[in-house]
């Protein structure tokens, strides 16, 4: 087995969701996957033996923050990213250029590259395609991706295609600066949300021969019909066997709706970032342990979720610990999130290997769909419940 | 086995400590143990999991802090301490004297309790033996500490003796006042730093016939030799087959000290506090994470500790989360501390068994109290290293 590589091993026959392995010099990850995100190397309120617990099959790092702290020469010299995190799994690292653009980083971009500030102490950075591919092979990660524009939403037309080209050239330089071939360094598409543009983005991209490809630039505020569109515009012009990632997505129906369009893996801040708000995922709805009525509920967040904070702890002592500021709160809440995802991902893989991939889909959606978890921009269908 | 009861199940020839079990209603506590504080029903920044997989034997939570919140009719509604705590082992409450009277809590006693303001809201609450009483029975710990004045240090003899007598009085009360046969309601003896009054609290508080001991009012500020001889006045005047508890105490090196003096049980927060300021235990002394010495150190906090954090994570690694406050961080020095208290325990008891305890002592002894982890008040040996 060639390392990194990909193997599809299932397809669903109505829908372009299909099932494989991604083989990484730190092991294989089933997909389709859900990345937790530890953006400087852990994933939050959780430690490398829990996410082993949950089933979670890689770790999305992000390069930027780790280059500003504790820097790259560091995280070398404490035997690399995977030794820092204490995960000896799948790693993938973003490149950052995400947080350049949206950080308060004051980044100036030219065609060689994006100068810009530290979010930490506001000293003076600069980032090249190619310093960026150094960085990320002095980090570690099997899964690589190479600094992009990341095209804020909405931009007029013509700042999408000059921002997607200048996306393009980037990408031709760091495919030429990589040498490390136990990494697989993916090929980001960009368009907005124009699909000529992201159609066009695809070929350009799938032309330079990269072994994996990303859609970026999306869930950055527009619709979600949009960001659909985009996918739906991006995926035939992209080598059915490479595996091919969605940058920052997404919620739970957004994990099915982007398998059903052929994504492959995912990743997204939203089960560790709810739970910093109390938030808890279920399928009949988002809850919040702040709110009172929970104050004196003997049982769990969900009555048939099998995650250790539902077989352990009441929804009153959730809440308890939540108003009390104890770290178990947001360690158990965490817990349960990403265990929804994860378990979400693992009935996905199991529904394409047995053909029964659309009935999930549609049993998942009726259900969920109709809580109150509506993410902006989506019209929730008024159901009766 | 009725229960709860008391088993001693082996003595040093040597010292005054002694090996054994308390039987309580949520199982087994071999003794001498050490109890990580869970103020509010959670030991900071670990989850009852990570308590059990330490080898924990019993939680000491608070009646005082679960009373202002979430209340006992909350506590009680969830199924108890130990369902709120998700820890089905033995737990301990303390009643809250000592926080009553150290959280600017503007407490004022009379002979029939104490008021005061609560730490959270300002709110006035009002304590007596009887209510503090009803208060842990509600919440349903198996081994629960009455309402005693917890006397300053330094005080004049005559504040110490009336505050004693004041202590006697209420456990009088309490001892008539608690009903529930499946808790130890345990007699506090006080007395500051005088030996006479220590020898004369032990003496009365035994008489009330309470099924175990603590004592109370140590580690408040008082040297180390002080609190030892008060230890030493104490002990002879209980009766040998009661366990005795040490409220509040201690470094590792009080572990080792109060075992020997025939303590069987002690609670402490500073394996959990000091994680918070980024100390780390070791052999070699205290280690503080946010130094910049341990930034590119690839070794774990100890070589040849075997717990979770020291096994997967650089020096390096720990003080990059400490810096950037990511929850791992404290998580992980945590887990390091406790393990470093309870792999002590262990080692206490196992010696103990073995016949080998002033063996122990000494070795522990020659190595720790050389390190640079000196408590306030004692004098640490120039000795060369």
């Amino acid at each position: 087995m060639p390392i990194p590589s990909f193997e599809i091993t299932d397809r669903d026959a109505g829908t372009r969701a299909r099932a494989g392995v991604i083989h990484t010099a730190h092991g294989p990850l089933p997909t389709p996957a859900f990345a937790p995100v530890g953006t400087r190397g852990a994933v939050k309120a959780l430690a490398p033996k829990d996410l082993l617990a949950l089933g979670a099959g890689v770790i999305m790092s992000n390069a930027y923050h780790l280059a500003i702290r504790p820097g790259a020469e560091t995280v070398a010299a404490l035997g690399g990213l995977h030794r820092l995190a204490g995960w000896d799994g799948p790693m993938m690292t973003d490149s950052g250029g995400f947080q350049v653009f949206s950080l308060e980083t004051k980044a100036r971009v030219d065609d060689g590259g994006v100068t810009f500030r530290s979010h930490v102490d506001g000293s003076t950075h600069r980032f090249s395609p190619e310093s960026v591919i150094s960085l990320q092979e002095a980090l570690g990660a099997d899964l690589v991706m190479p600094l992009d524009v990341c095209t804020d939403y909405p931009v007029p037309r013509d700042v999408a295609e000059a921002e997607m080209r200048l996306t393009h050239a980037w990408a031709e330089r760091a495919r030429r600066a990589h040498t490390r071939a136990d990494q697989a360094l993916y090929g980001i598409v960009q368009g907005s949300v124009f699909d000529d543009l992201r159609a066009e983005s695809a070929r350009v991209i799938a032309g330079l021969g990269f072994p994996a490809f990303a859609i970026g630039g999306v869930s950055v505020g527009e619709p979600k019909a949009e960001m659909w569109a985009a996918v739906d515009a991006v995926i035939p012009h992209l080598p059915d066997a490479a595996p091919r990632h969605l940058l920052g997505v997404g919620y739970p129906e957004d994990l099915v709706e982007g398998v059903a369009r052929g994504i492959d893996t995912f990743d997204c801040v939203m089960p560790t970032r709810i739970a910093r708000n109390a938030g808890a995922l279920t399928m009949d709805g988002r809850i919040n342990l702040r709110n009172a009525i929970h104050a004196r509920q003997p049982g769990p967040i969900a009555e048939d979720c099998g995650c250790y904070a539902c077989r352990h702890f009441s929804r009153g002592a959730l809440r308890h610990f939540t108003l009390a500021g104890e770290v178990l709160g947001l360690h158990l809440l965490t817990l349960h999130n990403l265990h929804f995802c994860l378990l979400l991902m693992r009935q996905i893989r199991a529904a394409i290997a047995d053909g029964a991939f659309e009935v999930l889909r549609r049993e998942f959606l009726a259900r969920y769909a109709g809580g109150t978890f509506a993410p902006a921009g989506t019209a929730v269908p008024m159901v009766a419940r």
